[in-house]
């Protein structure tokens, strides 16, 4: 048999996210400004403390040992006194743990209550590295379908029994969701807990998102459905919370003993979270409450900005997102990602152009969202302006070109 | 169904190097001072350059935003062309990937080698973590004896020749070997690389501790083994090198560009690595030689230390390492965990113990290695002293208790 790479590996699905990255490259080599709506990666200013955190103890430091698998019990303390209580989450330091940010959280996670031939129903659309865990570990992803002129809202529970095998686990819900910017409400994920509770099944939450939620109404955490305790898995982030992505912190919490014992033996298998982003969360529990206040009120500018802009564009519909920095939009198009192809190889205006990430990969229900695109509103307002008028001059080319007719 | 975790998840091996920390927990809870020869935590400073690097990027830094997947480019071309150049690695940038910590690379490492219900062969006494991910991902691992009266040398080629089946995909190795402190020569390199070729099978080669060598010969890496540049899959550590070991910077390196392509798609998984630990590790690249000779001078002096004393106690026999910091000794006892457990729970010696970590679990042959125990140097020549005097101590009372007559 010759050499060559295994045929999980090799069939593995690439990151539908940054596949189209060496097309912005290659604009860029060519002098191209590229304007990015296409990764959450905001441009935000994180805490001051964060960093002062991490300096601090850099000085004269002897040597930077591993910490506990589970992360430093001041990290975790932390998190349960002066975060989660702050918040309305009561919980005990055993049942949190410091996870390699939001994505090895959700990643255990799921292992955690699925194995490989079992099932976990998600809600369409969905954060695709949800897709990437699931077939790395066998696990089937049985999707919900929403309507983005809903609103993405969740439909009647009978959709969800409708997909109920004898090898469902859990249902996985993110909430602010990415892609959609859809902000589940309290009376959704009531809905959502009582099919879990009625069918014993775990509910994975994944909050990473919590603090981007542009309502009066303070998030309602699946951690707070009525007795759901030994059902509901919390996969979070830190570093996402502060603008701190590249320090890479996140936590599982569960109220569930054998949940929490599992996550730990993960952990132990990969040592310990990186100790300088555990320094930097601890200094960052310091962040007051006027940064939050801030951050909000410019995510608010800028989803303004890019729902009014998108709207007006003839033939494009984008839902008014309640949290997260994203929201899908239907194009008047095909093949989204074909335009936004054309969009990194072909267009330019003044010199620019502006990349999105085509959605069909959010989706599991096959030709869904073929025409939908996914924009993160990370840039601010005056340069999120220009993207979203590039944006909108290339699609009428595009259209023109393929000869779509638009209002 | 009721509620509970997934099969593979409660059946998942705990680790057996951590199994034991509740037990030291209790011991240091009663005030007793715990000597820890059970983890390859170090004591030995890091390079100061590696911490200068972090606070000047912290200083008035904006924000902390994802990395490329792949990590900072300027880490890949400070590896490629600082570190691998010079000790003879001849690779490009496109031929590195960043990975989080060495336990990342390897585990990567062998999901590209090998699927659900394939098999790689391991040399024993192997690190524990392997069977750990080998087991997620349906992996079997076949295991190829050594001795420890031979220094745990590689047996003949027909030891490996003896477990190929149609679904061997790859040889393991980690060289200096975690657990057995065993230095592999190049001969003993050639012998498995001979048998990968005829064999079509990747050789993934663990070399987390090749800074740590103590031969006056250069490290031979699988790397430079003639011919087998489509073969070899190289796992290594950054933090490690440095004595960084909370940093989690690793990197995984192939010629092999199907290999590069499938760990590039794990790595967007995660979206990146932790940034301020690859901040750390771009600063350590300025570490001198004089560095390495100072950690490798004092190694030798605790290695030294600790084989005469082990070899000294009655019953006991640990042979001489040539690399990483640990040995594996043979104990005139009939179940080393048991021991290691009664040291913690029950032996004192002027209100201290010391903690080893029992070996059976670096086996898979069964029953071998149960009065097999790891013990890791890394504690300054004095504290080595008193730890291995209490374990000598420790030892004698135990043989008494149960009966073992020792010479």
């Amino acid at each position: 048999m010759p050499l060559h790479i295994s045929d999980r590996t090799r069939e593995m699905p690439a990151s539908a996210i940054r596949k189209l990255v060496p097309l912005s490259d290659a604009a860029k080599a060519q002098g191209v400004k590229v304007f990015h709506l296409n990764v959450g990666a905001p441009d935000i200013k994180s805490p001051d403390c964060a960093f002062e955190a991490v300096i601090k103890r850099c000085s004269g430091l002897h040597h930077l040992s591993y910490t506990n698998s589970a992360g430093l019990m001041e990290l975790r303390e932390g998190l349960v006194n002066r975060y989660y209580k702050k918040i309305g989450i009561d919980i005990e330091v055993s049942e949190l743990l410091v996870d390699v940010a939001g994505s090895e959280a959700f990643a255990v996670a799921m292992q955690i209550a699925a194995g490989p031939g079992e099932e976990v129903i998600v809600v369409e659309p969905f954060y695709t590295n949800y897709q990437t865990f699931a077939y790395l570990n066998g696990i089937t992803l049985k999707a919900v379908p929403t309507d983005i002129r809903e609103g993405f809202k969740i439909p009647d529970i009978a959709e969800f029994e409708k997909l109920l095998t004898p090898r469902t686990r859990a249902v996985l819900i993110s909430n602010p969701c990415n892609p959609s910017g859809k902000l589940f409400s309290r009376e959704e994920m009531l809905r959502i807990g009582d099919f879990c509770l009625k069918h014993d099944l775990f509910l994975i939450s994944d909050e990473v998102y919590r603090e981007f939620c542009y309502t009066d109404e303070p998030h309602f955490s699946a951690m707070n459905i009525p007795g759901l305790g030994q059902h509901v898995i919390l996969a979070d982030s830190v570093s996402k919370r502060y603008n701190l992505c590249g320090a890479r912190i996140g936590c599982i919490v569960s109220h569930n003993k054998d949940v929490m014992a599992a996550a730990l033996k993960f952990a132990q298998s990969r040592l310990c979270p990186p100790v300088l982003g555990q320094w930097a969360a601890i200094g960052a529990l310091d962040t007051p409450q006027s940064y939050f206040d801030e951050v909000k009120a410019e995510y608010i500018r800028r989803r303004d900005c890019a729902v009014r802009m998108l709207n007006e564009m003839p033939g494009v519909f984008a839902p008014k997102p309640y949290g997260a920095f994203y929201t899908v939009a239907e194009l008047p198009v095909e093949n989204a990602e074909d335009f936004a192809r054309w969009m990194l190889e072909s267009f330019r205006l003044d010199g620019a152009t502006t990349m999105v990430t085509p959605a069909a990969s959010f989706y599991k229900t096959p030709g869904v969202g073929r025409n939908h695109a996914r924009i993160a509103y990370v840039l601010e307002v005056p340069e999120l302006r220009q993207a979203l008028h590039i944006l909108g001059e290339g699609l009428k080319e595009y259209c023109k070109m393929k000869g779509y007719g638009v209002a």
